[in-house]
């Protein structure tokens, strides 16, 4: 169980191939496992990179193609089999419902677990929000109707000065409202103002996944100021002229949105069979911002 | 290419584990390929064996389980991005053909082959044949429809005699003839057998597939005499009694039905990924029949 750690099980492109698994990632938050995407041979990746079953609750499905879905039906079978309860839910578009549930009606009539379908669509929403974490989309530009996901840990409780308890006095039932930022009023009326009470939160850190997209500035916008970016780079600057008219970004664009969001890390992948090492994408998307990673399977990234 | 080559690409059962994928194997007849089950991650497992796409003509699905089915939409998908020509028969009973036809229309719209559906039903059939092969279906004993597969080598050409052939002087164009078993009838009408012209053909090899069934006697009558066999084998004795009341075989029990149909060789698999060793299913057949072998991703096994 990790704070607010991003698990790399699939960074490939529409063909899986023997280097790379098509899309799919673990977010580990705390008590709960929120995958984004599942292409073909999830399941598996979970269980080799031991993220347990049991722990996942929400499935976000960027887009409805084969590489970021088909994984799908063999996982919830595979959760059913291993007789996982409470309820899962997933977050897709009307189509992706559909056949999900045509595919499980089919092949996995009877779960332990109730699946939940929470269907998005591609423009900017809030589509999950919890006491600690908020989920939203925001629209992609692919050849199908696409969408990224920024996770955004809310603001955390204010630490509080021992000393300063201490000095006033102050009884243990005022203290969970002063660590949310409340003034105390002493039984004479003073008020002591929370800024002598408290010190700041730690940072709230944030996460946007963007897959398959052509590059657009306005990503920019929608991004800004994450702590963490991924962007997909199907392409590296050699095959620069079949990104945008196949939907995709080379690594320097998804550099170039990294710098104009000003965002503290950016992760590359998506990557295209048609390369053997993924060193060119490091390579020209560090030439356009610093702070790179090629994402691998099995890599595991903290944001906390 | 091969001339009769069976390779295991998954020889687990319903759970994938990161022992064993799921079920799927491909014969290597020649030119072609034939599919037997596509379990989730089956088009990696060719890719990783190098069995290529465009070679594969025939897939042919014994069930309707998931890790039987649920790699052909990955598979399908991957065959139209390579840009697979000509056509793939997909061997399926009614509801398969509907379910995939589905996915297909979800996700995999336009594809560069043409996918034929051949409906198949639980009873004894010749589905496949060709000058070669012969493809038959027969019952198996499982919670749902379920059918083995015997692929059966045609009766080969006579070998010539080359030293009969010169002592007649016979012409060329009478040879082919001669090697399907006609007589010569000289030109002063005097008939040569052929079995002085030729020797026996080099005999056929034959090879079944029996995937999810409880033991059954009756298989042995549907198997019977052929080279391999291959029978899953879901558990070995200590888990006994889960066997039938789950549809399954213990190794021991493939290996009375390898023995009663009296075939050459029985290759085991379907292990439950409850055990840590493929040890006790080899051990255990062995001390009913002599020569088995226990199946293992990567696996081939000649006929030929």
């Amino acid at each position: 169980m990790a704070n607010f750690q991003v698990n790399i099980l699939g960074c490939g492109s529409a063909t899986p191939s023997t280097r790379h698994m098509p899309a799919c990632q673990v977010i580990d938050f705390r008590d709960r496992l929120f995958m984004i995407d599942c292409g073909e041979g999830a399941q598996l990746q979970m269980m080799k990179q031991r993220l347990k079953f049991s722990r996942l609750s929400h499935i976000f499905i960027s887009h409805l193609h084969g590489d970021h879905f088909l994984g799908l039906p063999g996982l919830l079978s595979t959760l059913a089999l291993h007789e996982k309860g409470g309820s899962l839910t997933i977050h897709t578009f009307t189509e992706g419902a559909r056949i999900l549930s045509e595919i499980m009606a089919g092949f996995c009539r009877e779960t332990s677990f109730e699946i939940k379908y929470n269907i998005i669509t591609p423009k900017r929403a809030v589509i999950f929000e919890d006491h600690a974490l908020t989920v939203e989309t925001f629209p992609l530009y692919h050849r199908v109707p696409c969408v990224g996901f920024k996770f955004s840990e809310k603001p955390k409780a204010r630490h509080l000065r021992g000393d300063m308890i201490k000095f006033y006095n102050i009884p243990v039932c005022r203290l969970e409202d002063i660590r949310r930022g409340a003034d105390y009023v002493m039984p004479d009326g003073t008020v002591i103002a929370n800024a002598r009470l408290t010190t700041d939160p730690d940072p709230s850190v944030s996460y946007a996944y963007c897959s398959d997209t052509m590059y657009n500035p306005a990503v920019a916008d929608d991004v800004r100021g994450v702590d963490v970016l991924y962007h997909e780079s199907t392409y590296a600057d050699n095959f620069a002229e079949k990104a945008a008219p196949r939907g995709h970004s080379t690594a320097r664009e998804a550099a170039r949105i990294a710098k104009a969001a000003g965002v503290g890390k950016l992760i590359l992948g998506h990557y295209s069979k048609a390369y053997d090492s993924d060193e060119p994408f490091a390579r020209e998307a560090s030439e356009e911002f610093p702070n790179v990673i090629a994402a691998t399977e099995g890599m595991k990234i903290d944001l906390l």
